[in-house]
């Protein structure tokens, strides 16, 4: 159930690896050292591309050379949000599922119908779409209602239709930070596996989710990053990463066997 | 007023280039002779980042090898609609604009405010906010009722409101399909420049699109990509290229001189 997000940010990685490499190489070493001690915790891992790009030409290749050293039976989830035009749309799933190799990514559906169909059509890929996101800013347009219905779940309907027939699976995005969206999303569409962000840094409380989430459903990944993969900056901070993982996968297995 | 949209799609390359060059030398040969022919009609350049994330590695090396061709007193777009929560949407500004140096770039909204701030905080950057969009998927979310107003006002005003005090410039993304919105758009905010697609391969008409922006207000740069791009696909298309260019210039003045 537990997704260890893989979000470099070169302010926060341990002196000792900045001090001994360059800056590709850090984070190189910061997500391999991360992987190797989350691996037995996690069964997934996200990489948000905004940390990837930001590294200039080289984001590319640490993106490859991540993705190598996560074990093969994890799920790799590819965070970039895209959403475009159909045309444009065909092109980014193409870079994430044919030249990248994730398995899935995460999209957003501002843009409607032809901006998402381009990556269902993958078979054997999945897309997560942005439906009720775990930022402050997440209710300026998510909350408003449309026809009776906040526009969150109106797009998660209306999603959910898009993919029927298609070949790749369609999942949704939805924070751990706001409950009562989640368990209103969970309980219209029990059978759309979720991506959950926001447990961790952003505040989201284990109990109160897996309530919200409740018994049976599709599968969920619960998405921590940064009280994982900075839980230390010193030398230890693979192992402390490891230990906060393990611990935190502990908790999510309690709090759903209670639910 | 004319921004050409460099999209280069390896199956709609000329024959010659692709047959001389290996993929990503055959894409700066395409960019740049057409940006060589098209100079003297456009004031500034989108690049839709998703074309070159689709050609791998080699794509962050080909954007900003396309860039350096652009002549500085054009205005450079990075398309990539990007939006994501304030701590990520740091590191996609700073990728945009601190690494490679485009002037502006557009963003999506679904994720609000704090997606959208870190983007204007860049003072003489501008990020172009998707607002009403010109492709068929465009009335599944932004044409819903929200509060009496459709979807895609409301976001715009709200931004209008976020960006008050912020160094960098606002501008808005509204397609050229729908001129109801356009003329809406621009009624209500006609302080706030716009970005127009739509225009050529997408059907939108240049009179009704005119008449929609009305006389005043802010800078308008209308799009346009494959009408001029793929114009001819013979050893001839970069002057093609730059006739089309040309006879849209032309045709954008003479219409906005009419309004």
């Amino acid at each position: 159930m537990l997704c260890v997000g893989l979000d470099p940010d070169p302010e926060r990685l341990p002196s000792h690896l900045t001090g001994a490499h360059d800056l590709t190489g850090a984070v190189l070493a910061f997500n391999w050292q991360i992987i190797e001690q989350t691996r037995g915790a996690a069964c997934a891992y996200k990489l948000n591309l905004a940390f990837y790009e930001a590294l200039g030409a080289d984001g590319w290749s640490v993106i490859e050379r991540t993705l190598e050293h996560i074990p093969s039976d994890a799920v790799t989830i590819a965070d970039g949000k895209r959403g475009d035009i159909g045309n444009s749309a065909r092109f980014y799933a193409r870079a994430t599922f044919d030249r990248l190799g994730f398995d899935a990514c995460t999209v957003s559906g501002y843009m409607g119908r032809d901006s998402i169909e381009p990556f269902l059509e993958y078979e054997d890929r999945g897309a997560f779409l942005l439906i009720r996101t775990s930022n402050p800013g997440a209710r300026d347009l998510q909350e408003g209602m449309v026809d009776g219905e906040p526009l969150y779940l109106r797009l998660a309907r209306m999603a959910a239709a898009w993919n029927e027939g298609q070949p790749g699976t369609l999942g949704f995005v939805v924070g751990a930070t706001d409950v009562d969206s989640l368990a209103r999303t969970r309980r219209t569409l029990p059978e759309i596996p979720l991506l959950i962000p926001g447990v961790g840094v952003q505040g989201g409380d284990i109990s109160r989710m897996m309530e919200a989430i409740g018994p049976g459903g599709a599968p969920i990944l619960i998405n921590s990053s940064r009280s994982i993969i900075y839980a230390s900056d010193g030398r230890d901070f693979a192992e402390v990463a490891g230990q906060a993982a393990e611990a935190l996968r502990a908790q999510l297995e309690a709090a759903r066997a209670r639910d």
